[in-house]
């Protein structure tokens, strides 16, 4: 009896998605957790960065960051040079989000060999970042309170994929209306049980809390 | 002696721009002034259309406006209803911008014979939306002043392209790191002599210089 065999033709991968893989396969070869960072302009996505980096310097922990602006201006790789981290920037030459194929060449241009982490600074941009997948292990997102307590309902797509959110500008609740539970009531409904740290880059609140959630996730050397 | 011709091929307006220019008829045609309104996520596009509208209440200036959302919420079109004014909402089905064919279809739902002025809250978006022009008369930005000093260095394309800038949460001042002579250098460096307001719409501070702006481009009836 001969066995019957049919033929499966699986979702063949678009060409971001394949170097999207292949640019994972590059960081887990290296043993670099990344993480996709994404947020509104103005969030503090770069002080972010920033208080990361200052808050590990201690413990020696490597971090390379890829910056991404839609024009050719270097503000945020400079700050980064300057805390001591290496920094590639990317202009996206006005597009509203990165793909893999920027993050490959950027990766080209980062010592992966000799990094812990890289976290890829996406566009500031709610929207269409979510739609490309870059590589990255994590996906995170900075809702800052000043943008108001709606923004999951608004734009519900960028919540749903998330691995970690975190809320910034805490020192500022005072002096805005931002219900916070109205805020995380519409997180949970698009994306249950989702990982949240509530921080102030700006006084360090809160921060203690997700460097303990970033090192448990960082190669053992 | 014959003439001789040259034949001009014209530069063929695409898609896009064809309605943008039919939609600019029927604002024209109706005698109703109307307004772009673009910004980053909850940099307070709604709350800026809701304190114009009661600023206007008495002077018996009709506004209609057409809410843009990635979303089906109707969160803000709500808003403008309860303030009394007719508001349409569009769902952009995730995309990242308005468009002239979503406005078209808008405007076959408002009374715009009835109008004075209609306002299009575009979506959150400092990149896109500054790419399509929709037909309105008037590109208006919200900058607001806890997303920072440094975005028009960021965004310079949105800030070429505008008719008026509006900077909001002036009342947050005294708790961010904002420095307004930075940001004006910057914008004054892509669109020279941009009329600007700075405005709070918490506290209502400033609006009143916006508002004899904008009546000043209102229809007289």
């Amino acid at each position: 009896m001969t066995e019957k065999r049919i033929t499966i033709v699986e979702k063949i991968l678009d060409a971001n998605d394949r170097l999207a893989n292949e640019n994972r396969r590059r960081f887990d070869l290296a043993e670099v957790f990344s993480i996709n960072l994404m947020a509104s302009p103005g969030a503090g996505k770069t002080s972010f960065i920033l208080a990361t980096i200052n808050a590990l310097l201690d413990a020696n922990v490597q971090i390379g960051v890829i910056e991404g602006d839609t024009a050719p201006v270097t503000l945020d790789s400079d700050k980064i040079l300057a805390a001591g981290m290496p920094a590639v920037q990317i202009n996206s030459g006005g597009n509203c989000h990165l793909d893999a194929v920027m993050i490959d060449s950027a990766l080209d241009q980062l010592p992966l060999e000799t990094l812990d982490l890289v976290i890829v600074e996406n566009i500031g941009n709610l929207i269409c970042p979510a739609a490309f997948y870059l590589g990255t292990h994590s996906n995170v997102l900075i809702a800052s309170v000043p943008e108001g307590d709606d923004k999951p309902y608004k734009y519900p797509n960028i919540y749903r994929g998330l691995d970690v959110l975190i809320i910034n500008k805490t020192d500022l609740l005072p002096y805005v209306d931002f219900d916070m539970d109205y805020f995380r009531q519409g997180v949970e409904m698009l994306n249950p049980g989702l990982k949240t740290f509530a921080v102030s880059c700006k006084t360090g609140e809160g921060l203690e809390d997700w460097l303990v959630w970033l090192k448990s996730k960082l190669p053992a050397r």
